[in-house]
């Protein structure tokens, strides 16, 4: 049986990435610019003929509505669902509900990028019952412990081996994947599947709304993309979307 | 532990609710008032502090985007989700499609009531590569064979087996367990449940997009409701609505 295909696909723009805050672990909603952006996904899943036949998604909204809004526009709404905190966005720690322009102010272009860029180094942590803490969220409830904060190599940590024991499995039976994630979270698994080194993945950004076609081959016990990067299924649309992301922060 | 809380759910109008046709296991959308049925769903759910762990959908657009707007009102849009088959409407065979006051004017009353309401006799079957069969689509490519025609019974056969070996499990672990799913279908469960006779069912009528809540107790190996037919959580808004569902049919 031949390989499966993974598609990424990161949540249109929210409301906190339209007013320029760290969003992290908050459960913010989809603009009307951001449901655009999900359907408009769907929409180039089904002109590319790439139909998923199971989702996985985040336990955040912004990508739970992405997906319910692509899998609809590509006629794919009745497939299987698993949901799982791991694919979350990376939790944005003490940074999660500022305003990105203010903290480059305040803190300075070195720090500011030292925390959205930094592999290991995560942001202070959140204080206990801060009104943008998950202390008491009840989705989280399971969780030994809900992080306070975390960096890039956080989210590899408890993605990956997700990703590699419960996603893996469904490629090698031949199924096409849709994971709906996070620009911090797909970065991880991009990472991971491209073999980019921990310096490089700075300069990697992942654009809102525009799927994201991996297709695997195995090599040794792991599978590996046939074309590194990936394939954006509207790929100047996905150039444009990049740079915008790394423009972040300004005002 | 105690016995969870079981929440029904019918899908809110769909456009072949609107223009009076059979719908069956055609795949239609919501109009604006079903996706507004949907929302005020989820308003009721979180009103009543009944807050669903586990949602259950049939693979119908009706039902799966009625329960997204549902969740989502409710803030438990990232609950686990499992869609199956066998919580489809019934399928209409050769009626599906037509006009429910065509039908009703050209086969009579009661060859109208007779397939609307009649326990064991379904309609004729829907013929093969009619453009209102199921025979291609993706959705049932693993089923043995795709029903051409099913009566109400048939509907109990398939979904009540499936309801004890998968939900009954979730409920006594204690879950709240909302399932999304049709007038018919419902109407399938809610029989068995309450133990009405295969002639009374005739008479009950399920409205769209207002939960029905059911707390249930161990009687012998079954689970039966604390309070015979549930709670509807608006039970006016309840009423009118089966009365409008017990007229259709008319011009």
């Amino acid at each position: 049986m031949s390989i499966g295909t993974l598609i990424l696909l990161r949540h249109g723009e929210s409301e906190w990435n339209a007013s320029n805050q760290f969003t992290g672990w908050q459960d913010v909603r989809l603009t009307e610019k951001g449901e655009a952006e999900g359907r408009r996904a769907g929409e180039l899943l089904k002109d590319a003929g790439v139909l998923p036949d199971v989702l996985y998604t985040s336990l955040l909204r912004r990508a739970i509505s992405t997906a319910n809004l692509a899998l609809d526009a590509a006629d794919r709404h009745w497939i299987p669902v698993i949901r799982d905190w791991r694919l979350n966005e990376r939790h944005y720690g003490a940074l999660q509900g500022l305003n990105k322009a203010e903290t480059k102010e305040k803190f300075g272009d070195e720090q500011f990028m030292l925390w959205r860029r930094s592999y290991d180094t995560p942001p202070p942590p959140i204080e206990a019952g801060s009104e943008y803490s998950q202390d008491a969220d009840p989705r989280y409830a399971d969780l030994e412990t809900v992080p306070l904060t975390e960096c890039l190599k956080d989210v590899v940590d408890r993605f990956v081996p997700y990703y590699e024991e419960t996603i893996v499995p469904e490629l090698r039976a031949g199924r096409t994947v849709m994971v709906a994630a996070h620009g911090n979270s797909l970065r991880a698994l991009v990472k991971y599947l491209d073999g980019i080194s921990d310096a490089d993945i700075a300069a990697l950004n992942i654009p809102t709304g525009i799927p994201l076609r991996y297709d695997l081959t195995e090599s040794g016990d792991k599978l590996v993309p046939t074309t590194p990067g990936g394939v954006y299924l509207d790929p100047e649309a996905a150039a444009a979307g990049a740079a915008a992301v790394a423009n972040q922060g300004g005002k």
